[in-house]
């Protein structure tokens, strides 16, 4: 089971922006935090690989590459790029794997531009104001999703 | 550690009504899973309520009530009052309980007035799109939430 | 063939409430009227039962119930409800009874507020501004359909 | 006691056009169908002229004709013309003659902008939803009111 | 002169529930504030009787229990229902009774949900931001308006 | 000098149709009014031609038929199709004909829909709600905007 | 007869502002075209008083005064605040002169805030596009409207 | 304690001007009114000044000249101006009076652009559709208010 | 193979109407331009027929009598029935005809209204700007579409 | 040189109103400040004349007078005036001097009703949220502006 | 003659993508089809430059790029940014390139927010729904349209 | 003191493109304008760097970099993505650093989508309409203002 861990813009800046919403935990602290949860949760058959980038279109192409390389699962924090990206929309729509978009915050308490998601829509769940416990929440739905298919 | 699992209209026909969006899981083997989740994750220490009702002002006072007894978490699904009621979010707001709301099917990929989830603004977290799956991810997220809290 | 009369809020004081939008007619004279109707139009074979409540989740019980009953038709004014219950829109499409909406004034006519129904989306057909025949219409719309249902 | 069968624009196709939304009935069918009801349901005294174009004018100039020749109700079917003609709104409103306006499917259920109806507003009922059937309700309903009217 | 006191929603948990916005009393302490306000103001020939209830059904039913013991007038906060609820905007209309409608916070300072009130439209006036007062306001204003009716 | 006097839907039952709102003067009536004014206001070098039709195609070819004959002026009176009709706005922006828009009532103080007017945004003046009156001030102002334009 | 002439913010610079748009004539001229029209038309049993104002409030004062001094009608050109004056709305709401709007410039072909008009839904009737002739139409239209409203 | 007691415009003409709507009650036998109120409810210790203007400016220079004197509490009725004056709204919240704003019809059940209220999100409460009564009752909250503030 | 050449309102004065926006061919023109186009094109066995009509309810019937007569494709300008007529879109949608819409300026150049299009929701394809050239391309679309349709 | 510094509504009162918005500097003192950024920037050539008002006609009819006087250039804090009145739009528009528009407060931070300003739209720029070193900004653009202007 | 075939986000992977949308022709065909096209319909004085990219920037700057190389025509698929980016249409207005816009797709027929285009406002012409055929289509447009321009 | 200098997308053909509106400076004009008036306004101490991009994330990424610099302030002109990109908002607002966002034309006198700024609403000043001259007034802004900020 491959799993990809997708961040977007303003990410690799967890832990330094704005503590008060998004809490101190930086991005490396997060992915080790996925790994040891797949490693803990699912056994070794899991390989998680992870990818930060503040471009949309670097986003688009990670996408299209991982798809070509047949993941099974993505955990995606597409950031503000939900809010105003057809193009990351069409990414995860084109393309054949489970998409678990993660929220840090939680956007309905936040800025009214902050409710619409484009990814959200084309997505297959949805998390929203667990803070990073969301990242291990939804690697444990991918998990879960990806055997229950499997199994049928 | 008191949870409260609090379902809203049309919930009490899960696995009945529309299996194709909402899964064949009835309300009483959800009330199950989260109930065998609860004493594997978090132990004896835990006690889970149960209460459906159709009427929103009867979950309005469930709510009120579950303050009174100094309730530490609920699990809401507010189903269609989600979208509707602000005598709910009052109530939600109102207590010093933590909320983690849950929507079986993602509620971006359905009708536009689905959007908009008044309860949500004043809930902790919101999960949607991960089936019956979500009110376990929920009591998670309670689980940790709280513990953290208490810990500091 | 098992009909259901289904009631909204209010409407219990029909003939007492402005009776100039509304007419004189009482509800039990409508629910006379319906029965001598399907006597009439139907026969023998045609069971009618009415319900009315001003609260929202009782009409959603109700509904729940006579599906469990296998009921084949519901003659439904939701009244105000219309315009703002997802609730009542999500029992009436949770189930698989032929739903015909009525509403007793021609809405419209009325304030923009009454344009939109959440029920009238999921039902069968809408029958507006006839006046307490509107019910009476509905009871040979649902027995000349489900006979042609039952024909193929 | 005159009628009138009035029937707007794609309404002559009825029967080739679209038949899973519309079914198979012609216009003819649907013609013969109302003189029977009228026939059965009022008796001899009733007088019924059918009338069908694709120009809103001559729709326009057709009500004024009936106007002028003291029809008593017109069963409407405006078609696509209830969602964009005031003409024909200015034209209903402007005359004293009862008007049923009748659509096949049921418009709640279509596009967004099938929602609105201009004639609808200036029209005594409204019946949407109930197939070729709904002529025959309109006629049935026609009957009872203007015989109300009569008897005071 | 029969005056109801009615109030919905969440407001049974006046005094506990978020103080800063709607003060420190108690419901039963407004209770009591009105009935001495009326003892003094208006003398023994006035009758005070109190209704609450977190059920929107409920609140419509007494509206037209006290239509029907002839009540003079209604003290009414409606709560969250005021913006939500036409089911109580037509209760409202549809009885001969005063209706003064109280609002303890300001309504135009909150969120703009909170703006749009439904039962607003069909009250006699409207009182918003006094805090507890405003219930003594609005039996004063209720006082003077039926005092002046009676004396034409 | 050439001068065109265009009615549109429904103007053809001037003083038949809702005489509260339109008066009891009836198109011929108007007609010969205007016909007098010219030649008093004019004098005998005034040509008067008179066209009224329910059809939207009909009107667009009258003003495209007068374009090709040299009309200086075209005292329009669209109806309902003023706000409608785009096709109509093209016909008047696309001749070189001096357009005044009349409308008997004021439309400003009636229904929201007939506030915008597509054929006004091309005219060059419009008169609304000085009843019979306006069809003889705007041939006045044809009169006197045609003769400053000739005079330079 | 006594009929006021009324001009609102920066009418006073008529002539020298944007005179592609409003044309050379000044305040005065038209000041004195109305008088010399007045005299013509109307003959001696008519006075004319004229005012203007760049301030909205002396605006609502002047008509306050006139109806007081009993005036018969205005001729208004509020220029901007038509579109913003709520004040100047009721100020003409209240009395009982008959008045006529006018714009010098065709509002329809500008901007989109200039398409509405406060004070025109509570006029008599409203002149748009006819550069300053339209003020003599509108006297012309309030010697009509008047002689006829006396004479029955 | 010094109370102001300010009205906007058209509220000069009050009791002439559309006395259905606003009652028969001048200005001055308000201020009478409310300076009897005073004396009655409060006692010798309060001092009322009084001002109305038609224009805008006037009321935000009086609110700065109050608040260089020290004024307590403002009852304000700004009529129109509510509507559309954010100069008045800056006034208001820039000052440390405690503003109760009247409106003495009920501004719900009238025209859609009458709903929103600059000052209103800047005042202390809102009266409104009280007759004159409400300035009454709004003198008597800012003496409640006032005297609540100082004791503590 | 057998092609309509559909043109609505004003498309017969093309060449005279506004040439800066549309250019000097006329109508006749573009007819010999199309059939020239289809004879090198596609040869022989193709067949076009022409038809331009002010007339809304003209368009309708020529393309439901086209389509009785089975024709393959028609090439579609519907000018500015585009924006506003639904009752061609119902044609359109109700026949079995591959529509081409063709736009001589680019509409998403012009007025806001033109932007939408009803016809063009149901339509193959949209070509927008290319001048009379767009007829070309949209006659050799059909070609190819449709003998691509004729070999699978 | 003649440079007018034009302030409305409220701004009389800077320094002692909302001092966390708009700091404690009072329009003296910023009056002063931009004479000696004159003095310096420009030397002696330069001619700087202050006018403050709360009426929104005063303000007009003062640019109006500057234009007489053939002023070159005009700082303009509108304060709310900017959001409301199309009436100064028109003042500023109507004249040919140079405006720079400033405002103490970023107006992109604060209400959404801020937002807007119908006197940016026609003003030369616009400088928000530079607190009182905006009006010196102002200047500084108007001198270098104005003297590349004279320079060609 | 230089035309550049720029293609935006995600069609890359044409022929992968959602296949029943956009067909199974990959990229790679697309443009040796082109290039054929070219060389047939223009000969060989056409030179034909392709890119592709996801990010919105590199598009930006090879719009740019090609302008300084005296580029004659674009034929541009912006994909997803033609509904976003403003940057974009920026780009594209800011060169004297001639643009044909292509979507292979009926951009009319899917979902609201791909019906604005940002870039189709600053383009020549637009083909929407036309397959891979639209970029043919296209380019024999460019080609008629240039060598047109030439000859003046 | 350290100055960030960053342009967004088509920033970099300034002088180049629509230079009515932009005016003949190139964006090396511009750079080396400011380092010179930083030179002469602050003196030696200030350091400038200066960066631009078509790229929205490379954006993102150098004011990143310029936060874990320390730069004090930057000057920013984001062009197009001011108006579409949540992702440089979210940057902006991350950092502490102090920015004056800068317009070269008035965005108040251009298209509609051109008034919205996301990154505006999180600046500390916004300057428009100055031409290059805007980035002067920038830098003295910012000089000021981190010298008070220094000074206490």
């Amino acid at each position: 089971m491959k799993i990809g861990l997708l961040n977007g813009p303003n990410l690799n800046r967890l832990g330094k922006r704005e503590p008060d919403i998004y809490g101190k935990t930086t991005l490396e602290d997060i992915e080790k935090k996925v790994a040891n949860a797949a490693a803990k949760f699912v056994g070794e058959k899991i390989e998680i690989e992870c990818f930060q980038s503040n471009v949309e279109g670097e986003l688009v192409s990670k996408i299209q590459e991982w798809a070509d390389k047949n993941f099974d699962g993505v955990i995606f924090n597409p950031g503000a790029y939900s809010h105003t990206s057809i193009a990351l929309r069409d990414a995860v729509s084109s393309v054949k794997i489970c998409f678990a978009e993660v929220h840090i915050s939680n956007i309905y308490k936040r800025e009214e531009f902050r409710r619409h998601s484009y990814t959200a829509e084309v997505s297959d769940c949805v998390i929203s104001g667990m803070g990073d416990w969301g990242y291990v929440a939804a690697l444990q739905y991918l998990a879960v999703k990806l055997s229950d298919d499997k199994n049928g």
